[in-house]
């Protein structure tokens, strides 16, 4: 069963890089005013802010902080560089819990030439590494199964059942995952899936947008919804059939739609979010 | 445990789109001089010849057919558009019988914005409708997985389960399955769904290229082996250990590559091959 359409934007949640050419501040004032209600913070916009008061500066203006974006990147050859990667993940943790952000997304990383399970096993140890940070901070660890033609160099974890296997293997109330339509749309095993996250009480994120054809940059080309072929809908009704009642997290890289006029964009998705969400 | 080391040429097969500068002829004569064993000829090379005639010219040649690639295409919103397509696939099997090919490879299709379960019921439809007439010309259908990322528009069939359950339900001595590393390697289910085709007879044919790092085109950019990621000789591995005794087939669509001189380009196929698969 699709889910029932949208009718508001009281779950509609923003990603900073959607509209990239702006800065954080200027991103919080045009979603307020839009009556966008979430934000979804990449760390990128953080760069030599005050965390605190960037966090602050959402609340003030009526927007809830859903996601730090992004975390991960765990795998590498030497120790020293996993090691690398775990700091910058306690870091990560830290900004969360400065903007008042209830969990870090995690692009888990690869290698190229190393071995997919060499590198999820690193993805597994550079999680766990953290998972007392992430307690002490309050903040959760969302894995982020990505497509596997971003397997060779940005992520080892593919579909949902890993990130769902991962998050088994882990046992740990602070991890859980991101369901991202871009990645998982295609997998004929996502509804049992979605399912076993949603039960478990591990679903922390939904991620949508659309996948267009031809797709013509594998990286930013992301279609607004509707401008594709995903089954959105759908996929959001399995999300909520689990009880899950957080955002619709709107993340679209596009080199087209950074091209074009931002509060046109604005509207563009605030229309799209509506009819083909 | 990883296949050993190849150390002659006898399981060496190149497909003619390998090699795309050159025609039907210039392959043939071109991949027998090169001590190449086998060919598998992709149909718009076939045009306009009597194929007939190509068949026993691959054979005088010294070259063993390996596959006719590629049918398929079968989903389509309109059922008389499926019928076309139906009829097509007969012909390919027409086509594969003269030129004395054991199977035609199945790229199975799929419709931008047609829902993947039903693109994948008219796949099952479609080739249970070209069943008798592969029984009569004694020439198989191998189903070929593709990698997610053509799920929107070349093929709802994305993983070696979903072909291998495919056969299962059609249970048909006239269908089975073509391993290519280059849709597939990402895939922790890979090394199990192998062994599960290649124990019930249904591993037909095995593809081998490399993924690159970056890959900048989604269709052309495919590498030589050696020039990316996967572990080559480990599939491989896997794929003999089931008693698999066919071709490794060298399927390689690149810009790159066909923009190279092709006969300085079948040398360094023959050193890959050697070497890193």
């Amino acid at each position: 069963m699709p889910a029932t359409r949208l009718t508001d934007f009281s779950k509609l949640c923003l990603h900073t890089i959607t509209t990239k050419p702006w800065d954080i501040e200027t991103a919080i004032a045009k979603y307020a005013a839009a009556k966008v209600s979430g934000i979804t913070v990449w760390r990128q916009w953080l760069e030599d802010r005050d965390h605190n008061k960037v966090g602050n500066t959402i609340r003030e203006a009526g927007l809830k902080t859903v996601s730090l974006c992004r975390g991960g990147f765990f795998p590498a050859k030497e120790q020293k560089n996993r090691q690398i990667a775990i700091d910058d993940n306690k870091r990560a943790i830290d900004e969360a819990a400065a903007i008042y952000a209830p969990h870090v997304v995690l692009v888990c990383g690869a290698v190229p030439g190393q071995a997919l399970d060499e590198s999820r096993k690193q993805i597994l140890d550079g999680i766990a590494a953290c998972l007392d940070h992430a307690r002490a901070a309050n903040v959760k660890l969302a894995i982020e199964p990505l497509h596997p033609m971003y397997a060779a160099d940005r992520s080892a974890v593919n579909t949902l059942k890993q990130a769902n296997d991962m998050c088994s293997r882990l046992d740990d109330p602070y991890v859980g995952v991101a369901v991202d339509v871009y990645h998982l749309w295609w997998d004929p095993g996502l509804k049992k899936e979605i399912i076993r996250c949603g039960k478990a009480g591990k679903l922390l994120a939904f991620h949508i947008c659309d996948w267009r054809t031809p797709t013509v940059d594998m990286l930013n080309d992301r279609g607004l919804m509707g401008e594709g072929c995903i089954n959105i809908r759908q996929i959001r009704g399995w999300v909520e059939q689990t009880g899950f009642n957080g955002f619709n997290e709107v993340e679209i890289f596009s080199n087209r739609w950074w091209a074009a006029d931002q509060d046109m964009f604005i509207s563009e998705i605030k229309r799209a979010y509506l009819q083909c969400s």
